[in-house]
């Protein structure tokens, strides 16, 4: 197993100290786990970070702490790192080093933070002696520098999404009328614990027939049968990092209609793929997929976002979606350095549907396709 | 697969509506996924649910919607339920929803809500148009009615923890110097999916020698040689109900303090199961154990509770674990219809570990231990 080296970790640590300093504050709490993770390196279940201009305090409990103690000294550790070992309530150990410090302003993560927990730590800390420390609510000081990855995320990447495609290669062959599409799935699962996933990044979903038409179906007992469309979608987590895929095959040879729609998906992933390059909009790469499908009469047919960012977890920014004048301001350009799915697809209810999806990396220049197993429809 | 009849949703259902109606509110927003599950059966990964005294409220997207419809006149079917097709942003449906019924004082999960969301809908809900929408903090309002559980919830999980017993028994098999962790822990995966699980309930573990000193320690390249303990780990999701259970083998014969160990953790564990039974307090099945391993000059080596309950999610109440002064009050007895772990260790580093863990539920009259497979130290 690897991990971030040293010198990423420190770089990581700078980039949310310059965000801290833009919201002058002394410290910020980081609880959601994936960010502690980015931070650290660590993959245990429960920890909190405590970031600030020199030092990164890292609270967990006797479950991690010599799995933690084991990383020093190595060029993985985590720099400036104070261990904090909590035995007890987590949140009263948080509360004793915010107001150990002399610190008034700390930001926390307040997309993570339930209401719950911001009010008792919020009570604490008012209470605390006279020298009150405010709690400032802030969004993505860590999720932002997430969006782009750095030279270890895309060498990780890469090689998952290396091992995936390899995987995708193997799975039409799982794939055989009277098999049902539980006894495929678990196929599949195997398939990416030997290619050396840690875990699967998401339930595995394969779906025949009518059921194909359902964008998250859970396999079934179901047996496949001549002249269905199987969606098979998988992913595996590697090193930490997730990468995703999906591929559609025919049982048999496909009916006219089945290629029809085969097609105008399949050419609705290819034409977004080529839209994808540093300073386009997320929206205009969704556009290119949508459009397409929209011209073969499949518009109503899709109704799910082209794609999501890949990273630590399976779905993250940037979301590739239609713009929704409620929500989102700016052209939000992609940028080199993120990772994110295309995966159009059509669901027809009570006939079945089809998706087609890669992983790809915004390069300097425009995009590498991280998944390279073909996407021709292989008739089974 | 089997789901909860439609006669225990509702008595789910009016569990809730009766707490609603002692905060005096006009409905509760469910915004936690197992809550959701809880009282509809949806097994999706997004959804909203809106309670009221006469009705549910249920907000998906069109991903989920087709399946949520097929429920319609099943005996699973959700008693009283108004589907809500979400397009877009689910925050902002759920506004639309909250302001049209003329509700004035509307509950949330404060435990599950992000500081971010709670000041959205509130900013939202505040200027709507005059007739503000007050929102009420509230705390296992669902969470409270699932710690004991219902007739279907007993049966699913007596089923899981039947066909989990099956594969503890075939585990040591898997068990062979030479053999790596990571082999191993893919076996059993492989075992539990055949079993019937849907999916693991949490990463297996399988630590040998002196990884078997880490509680929660990742299945690793290390190949199991004479004389390792080895700690297994591992739990499935059974119709949506989570099951776990440990057993630690030998690699060979065991030497005296291995023996040793394992009998006092063994001894550790009987004896908090004798002590289960209603009204028991869980402080106090907590030291049963805890102080059988402090007898045996152990109890420093026992850093974690002796267990956690078992349901929709594979850690959720009632933990069984020693008071903590700053958190806990009351002697919170434990109720018939609960179900947890009993899974009391010792940790020695660099030298090794030992667990021992089977789910229990709580009868009216004493204890029956879910998971049967015998707890005798294994050389293999």
């Amino acid at each position: 197993m690897s991990s971030a080296p040293t010198t990423a970790l420190k770089r990581r640590h700078d980039a949310v100290r310059d965000a801290l300093a833009s919201h002058r504050a002394d410290a910020l709490v980081v609880t959601s786990l994936p960010n502690v993770l980015y931070l650290t390196n660590f993959t245990g279940s429960t920890a909190i970070v405590v970031l600030t201009a020199d030092a990164l305090h890292f609270l967990t409990d006797s479950r991690y702490v010599t799995v933690v103690e084991e990383t020093r000294g190595t060029p993985h550790e985590c720099p400036a790192m104070e261990l904090v070992t909590v035995e007890g309530s987590y949140d009263a150990k948080l509360v004793e080093v915010l107001t150990g410090h002399g610190w008034t302003r700390v930001a926390f993560e307040a997309a993570d933070l339930s209401v719950s927990r911001h009010t008792w730590l919020a009570g604490k800390l008012a209470g605390a002696g006279g020298s009150a420390v405010d709690l400032i609510p802030t969004e993505g000081l860590v999720e932002r520098p997430r969006l782009v990855k750095d030279e270890f995320e895309i060498a990780t990447l890469r090689e998952a999404a290396r091992r995936l495609s390899r995987v995708a290669e193997q799975v039409p062959g799982e794939v055989r009328r009277g098999r049902t599409e539980r006894e495929i799935a678990m196929a599949i699962d195997w398939r990416l614990r030997d290619a050396g996933f840690a875990r699967t990044a998401f339930d595995t979903i394969v779906a025949g027939g009518p059921n194909s038409a359902l964008p998250h179906a859970r396999p079934g007992e179901r047996k496949l049968t001549e002249g269905d469309l199987v969606v098979l979608d998988f992913g595996g987590v590697y090193d930490s990092y997730c990468v995703d895929l999906t591929r559609t095959v025919s049982v048999g040879l496909a009916a006219p209609r089945a290629r029809e729609v085969y097609e105008a998906v399949r050419e609705a992933h290819n034409r977004a793929i080529q839209v994808v390059a540093p300073g386009r909009s997320r929206f205009e790469i969704d556009a290119a997929a949508r459009d397409t499908l929209d011209r073969h009469g499949l518009g109503a047919a899709f109704g799910h976002g082209t794609g999501h960012g890949l990273g630590i977890e399976v779905h993250e920014g940037p979301r590739i979606t239609r713009r929704r004048p409620d929500v989102d301001t700016g052209d939000e350009a992609v940028q080199a350095g993120m990772v994110f799915t295309i995966e159009p697809g059509a669901y027809l209810p009570g006939w079945g549907g089809v998706r087609i999806e890669d992983d790809v990396l915004v390069t300097g220049s425009g995009v590498e396709v991280l998944t390279d197993a073909p996407t021709d429809l292989i008739e089974i």
